[in-house]
């Protein structure tokens, strides 16, 4: 019987609870957003006892179906002040789910001046005092637990960011080479870390498994969503072969790749950092150019990136870190940001985050453009050490810029623009703007139309069609991302006519129910409008449904392209 | 005929305007917030080249009517984010008027990249390019144009902090005596300095000069109004005597006193710094301890501070200043902290932001509790030299605990909450939550019947009459602030039956009107409607009018009061 877990650090107790019958029918960013919506008063602070860290795998996760290992983790966010869900890969969402949990709240803080770790297991959550791995970055926090706890743990854990409580402090998660994963978006490692809690560790040996209510018929339908995933060009051939850093030449060519601090479109080095340029390294040097993150992925987007003496340096290595430390810095090195990325990992900070707060401090005249040693020296003794400037970008983009008083601040509500400039791909823009995240091109996907032509064509630099695009895809993406199902699934979905329903017959099989595609739909847009009616109480309102007024101002090159919505056709996104 | 000056800075143009209907009425705040809730578009950058910056004299400052000479500056804070107006005495309001001065618009932002300054005279304004005074304290900056222009200069200029752009930046006017008054809080230094403006001289020679339109019925009511600021035992006697740090020993005994950073509501060594002590202070060393702000200044709460040696040091030394850096950051002498007023009209940095700031920075670790060297260090070195450190804390409370994970944090829409703790004074908590501007003692001064019994009595411990107390004062104080009036006029407004009907009447016969009291109490109603318009279409709404949760949750000594208003009662106040 799936059930809840609940850790109050107040009064230093846990409960097993039966699922509330509201709640049954959700997983993954569905319950995390529902239980956070429920409990959580909007205008706590986000730091403060009020707040809670909800995670939760997807309806999905734990089964055989390909791709569906994603865990959503939730709270009211630090950076944004509205609600957040963040999905991660890894191997604890899989074991979430076989032992029956359906999700993990943690209340309350501590008052005692200590430090924990919770952990996890067929028996339920114990809470335990933690002083030796303090400090420490992730990849000795996994050591040093392999070698306490022995076997195959999940662990989530906090690196030195989260224990500081920085507003882009991340929550890493451990994959299934030992590696690391993360809760990256909205500061969650901070929440986490305000909770005085350094690690949680898994053990789902003696789990209960999963139940296929229709095995045959999730067997067949299983099948069916693999193939989809298999034969559809983004997720079968473009992803496995160069990661996602295959879109840096695609956005160059569209003149939407943010350089220098979102000036220009266009990176005169991108060759340098490419995903044919990556790629070809990591086959030299002996690296793999497909990796999982979740047992069961299919898609392989991930990479082992190794350095120049073939020695193991990253992994993860996405395009918009790539992005936004190279094209939007105009670091020219990959290995610097390889190495960056990996830096990142180990503190636990968000790489999006980070890398445009570096774009805003070198704006600021902190660092040079393109100087990657020195934003790597950054990263490891001035917010690796938590010094008053370590501390100001580790923040984020907008800490920067008010510390600073730049007004050229990517981010909307507060949260960092990713590597799609909403001038040239005005979708992504919609996104960024109307998602309750803050701005977040996972939350609805434009790209893929805009530039991709997946799920049909729609000119990028045109507004029409992009609200309604964004909002499709905001909800759909809602209800994915209750799955368990990495979004990347959304490929195939928008494409082949057989993976939608595919993954609704998973569903139904899983659980003996019957689900439509509309009641998916009505998912989507519950799930959205559970999160925007957080925000909205929590202060955050149309006004910040908006970009920064740069982008209307400032045309960007090659097509000077301008943001051109009005706030009422921006605003009629929500007219659903 | 009164005029309105617009300076263009995008496009280096000026002009007189005539006033339009709707602005003839309004003065000083009135006509400040009514200009940038016009032509300021809500959710555009503080910093950006939208936002603008506008003075207004009051509508009776230039007149002789006692404590008339308050100048209003109004913008979107960089602070708030909301709209701000903060006014000020010293010589330049009376300058404005008796040019025939309504107003002074600035807009847009240089694009050259260059410094400039603005020079007022009978003839209008003109611009100037400035490279000389950059950098320097506006002490400097005032001895420096003494010797560039020579006369009796109006000045208004930033300092350091302005040039910084930092979100705590104040605009520095010059008073009689030379010395520097300010445009203290929500950082509108940070505006001018973004507007690359670092100073305004004006030259009020062959001013036209204020026309009364009944001089006798004037000379009658300003006679009537001036006997009752000197008859009133607070604006009589006890500010003139001990200044506005009459307050320590008084807010001591009520346990309003903040202390460490808002954990108790008394300081065990309150009378180190207590107005008593002062006054003491200045007498032995030959300082003065009346002085006035202005000309025509009745009250004299300023003095003139001097060190052991007799030599000068600060004047305008106020209860606010002396608290934030005494009782809230614990430290005992009086002879730091007067260094440090001092420091921070040479840098031009809000003190209150700047103290409350210094306590959160305390609580971080980043000084010791009663540290005055190091804060005075940090001040010079840090916040002067706009180091990361000197950044964060110059850009506020808020910015020092964003940037450092925590949550006793004492702001409202992120401004600093001042000198009287809401769980003790509860009639000032609502102000603080409900003005526009955000946490503003002065916005709505319930301390007043609080605390002093002026205008009643209300018991400061209770929620009983404190929402309508609040609504009530927040509505005559946005009158008094448009009619140049010092705020002071309002204890004897609050006792003596004779006082506000001979304001009236003073307004009445400048301007050979027949306004009634509804009259003055509808402007009130008016400017905060239309001020608290402009926060809505800013995404400031009533979930920003909390105070921030520590305030509720954890009691305040010796009474172990905490902030016990529901969201509805609070909300209440706009009900008007």
């Amino acid at each position: 019987m799936d059930q809840i877990l609940r850790v109050n650090l107040e009064h230093f107790t846990t409960s097993n609870e039966a699922v509330a019958e509201a709640w049954a029918g959700l997983g993954g960013r569905a319950l995390t957003s529902a239980i956070v919506a429920a409990e959580v008063p909007p205008t706590c602070h986000p730091l403060g006892p009020n707040n809670k860290l909800v995670f939760a795998p997807g309806l999905l996760s734990g089964t055989s179906a390909s791709n569906s290992g994603r865990l959503s983790a939730g709270a009211k966010s630090p950076l944004t002040g509205g609600i957040k869900e963040s999905n991660v890969g890894g191997t604890a969402a899989q074991m979430f789910a076989r032992l029956g949990i359906k999700a993990l709240i943690i209340e309350g803080l501590p008052k005692t001046g200590l430090w924990y770790s919770l952990h996890i297991d067929r028996n339920g959550v114990t809470i335990h005092e933690e002083s030796e791995l303090l400090g420490l970055g992730n990849f000795a926090v996994l050591e040093a637990l392999q070698t306490r706890l022995g076997g195959k743990l999940g662990v989530l854990s906090i690196g030195p960011a989260g224990e500081m409580r920085l507003a882009s402090a991340n929550i890493s998660v451990k994959d299934p080479s030992g590696k690391i994963r993360s809760h990256g978006r909205g500061g969650l490692g901070a929440v986490m870390g305000a909770k005085r809690i350094k690690f949680i560790t898994v053990d789902d040996s003696g789990a209960p498994g999963i139940q296929i209510a229709d095995p045959e018929a999730f067997k067949t339908a299983s099948r069916a969503f693999t193939k989809a995933l298999l034969d559809h060009p983004v997720s079968g051939q473009g992803l496995p072969t160069f990661g996602t850093n295959v879109l840096v030449n695609i956005l160059n060519e569209a003149g939407g790749l943010p350089t220098r601090n979102f000036t220009y479109g266009q990176f005169d080095d991108h060759d340098l950092i490419s995903g044919e340029t990556m790629h070809d390294t990591i086959v030299a040097r002996g690296g793999k150019p497909k990796h999982g993150c979740h047992a069961g992925c299919v898609i392989q987007c991930s990479q082992v990136y190794n350095d120049k003496d073939g020695h193991y340096l990253t992994s993860g290595f996405e395009y918009e870190t790539i992005w936004g430390l190279g094209a939007n810095c105009c670091i020219k090195d990959l290995d610097d940001i390889a190495l960056a990325d990996s830096i990142m990992d180990d503190l636990g900070i968000d790489s999006i985050e980070t890398a445009v707060a570096f774009g805003v401090a070198m704006e600021a005249g902190l660092l040079a453009w393109g100087d990657g040693k020195e934003m790597l020296r950054i990263l490891r003794e001035e917010i690796g050490k938590g010094t008053p400037l370590g501390r100001v970008i580790g923040s984020g983009a907008g800490s920067v810029g008010r510390t600073y008083g730049l007004t050229r601040v990517a981010v909307v509500k507060n949260q960092a623009i990713p590597a799609y400039d909403p001038r040239s791909v005005k979708g992504i823009g919609i996104t960024y703007c109307t998602t309750p995240m803050g701005a977040d091109h996972t939350a609805g996907y434009a790209t893929a139309t805009n530039i991709l032509n997946v799920g049909g064509q729609v000119d990028p630099l045109k507004k029409d069609g992009q609200v309604e695009l964004s909002r499709n895809l905001q909800i759909a993406t809602a209800a994915i991302d209750s799955t368990g199902m990495c979004l990347f699934i959304a490929f195939p979905a928008l494409d082949i006519p057989e993976c939608l329903p595919a993954l609704i017959s998973m569903i139904n099989a899983r659980f003996g129910i019957q689900l439509t595609g509309d009641d998916v739909v009505g998912l989507g847009k519950s799930v959205l409008k559970t999160e925007r009616g957080f925000n909205l109480k929590a202060g955050l309102n149309s006004a910040h449904d908006r970009l920064p007024e740069f982008f209307a101002s400032d045309p960007l090159s090659p097509h000077d392209a301008v943001w051109d919505f009005s706030d009422a056709e921006i605003d009629a996104f929500w007219n659903f």
